[in-house]
C-alpha cells in the first residue's frame, strides 16, 4: 500500500505482478500456493514481497481486491436503458457465459471464503463485500422493479448466484439454460419487472 | 482397505480414527490440513498412516466417503408418508436446522471440491459422487410430484441446495426464512405437489 503507483498499461510494477500473481494463482490452485510460487510466478525476490505485503494473508487480500477493481463486468453499466428485471438476468446470462470458460473455477470471491473459513481473514471480508455489493444490486433492481420484499429477493438471488457458480466452478452442471431461468422463475413470483 | 476390521461402538479402529480425523479437520480447516496433524488427531503414527493409506489424497477421499455412509440425515426416510413436495422440502428444512449449528462450514461434499480445483481427485469423485444422489432424489420426487421437466427441477433444487450450504457456511447469509421458502417458490413454478 506504500509502494510509489508507477503503473502504466504495458509495464505492470513488481507490486502489480504479486497482486496478480496471488490473484490467478489462488483462484486456480486454492489458497495453499506458496509464497514461493507466487513469488516465482511475479519474478520478484521473497524479500522484495516481504517489503511491499506483511504476510501472504496480506497479499491475497490485496490480490482479490484488484481483481474485484477489474471486475466490473458481471453487472450492466449503471446507464443501460434496460429494465430491473433485463439489468438482473444480465448478470445470470454473464454467469452462463462464464461457465463455459475453459479456466473457470466459479466465482472467486465465494471461493476465497469457502476455502479460508474464516470470516475475519483480510480475503475473507474482501470475498465478503463485493458479495455484499452484487446483493445490493439485486435488491435495489428488485425493488425498482416492483418487489414487495426487495431485500428478501436480493438474498434468494445472491444465493442462486452462488449455487451456479460453485456447480459451474467444479464442473458438475455447466448451468446452461439454467442459472437466469431459475433466476426468472423467482423475479415472476417476486413480480419484478 | 486391507485392515481386518476389528470395530465395535465404541473403541474406534486406528484406520477409523484417521478417517474420522481426515473428514473433521479437512471440513474445518481445509484440505491443506497436514498429514503430521491428521496422525496427531488420530493418534497414530506416520509409519502406520502409509501402511493402510497410500496418500494423503486416499485418505481424504476415504474420510469422506465414511462421512457420506454416516450422513443420511438430510434426506427423508424412504417409507415416509409425505408427499414428493414435503419430501423435497425437508431437505431444505434441515438444511436450514444444520446452518445455525456453531460449526457449520457448509456443504461437506461441495467444499472438498471447491477447494481441490480438480474433479479427477479421489476425494473429488466421492463428493461428486454423493451429491449426485441428492439431485436424483429431487429429480424423481420432482417426477412423482408431477414435474413437467424433472430433471431441470432437480437441477435447480441442487443449485439452490449448494448456494444455500455455501453462503450459510461462510456466514454470509443464515439462510433461515430462505432456503425452504425458495424452493417451494421452484416447485410451485414447476407443479409439484
Amino acid at each position: 500500500m506504500t509502494a510509489v503507483n508507477t503503473e502504466n498499461e504495458s509495464v505492470p510494477t513488481p507490486r502489480e505482478r504479486l497482486l496478480d500473481a496471488a490473484a490467478s494463482l489462488s483462484y486456480q490452485d486454492g489458497v495453499g500456493v506458496g509464497v514461493e510460487a507466487l513469488c516465482k510466478a511475479a519474478g520478484v525476490s521473497k524479500r522484495s514481497m516481504y517489503q511491499m505485503f506483511t504476510s501472504k494473508d496480506d497479499l491475497l487480500a490485496a490480490g482479490l481486491e484488484r481483481r474485484a477493481a477489474a471486475d466490473e463486468r458481471l453487472v450492466p453499466p449503471a446507464d443501460s436503458p434496460s429494465s430491473p428485471r433485463e439489468r438482473i438476468l444480465y448478470v445470470f446470462e454473464r454467469l452462463e457465459e462464464h461457465a463455459l470458460l475453459e479456466g473457470y473455477r466459479g466465482c472467486p470471491y465465494l471461493a476465497m471464503q469457502v476455502e479460508l473459513k474464516d470470516p475475519e481473514h483480510p480475503a475473507s471480508r474482501v470475498g465478503h463485500r463485493v458479495k455484499a455489493q452484487l446483493e445490493a444490486f439485486f435488491r435495489d433492481e428488485a425493488g425498482r422493479g416492483g418487489a414487495a420484499e426487495p431485500e428478501f429477493v436480493g438474498r434468494q438471488l445472491v444465493l442462486l448466484f452462488d449455487g451456479a457458480s460453485a456447480r459451474a466452478g467444479i464442473r458438475a452442471d455447466d448451468v446452461q439454460g439454467l442459472a437466469a431461468a431459475t433466476a426468472g422463475t423467482l423475479l415472476d413470483a417476486a413480480g419484478v419487472r
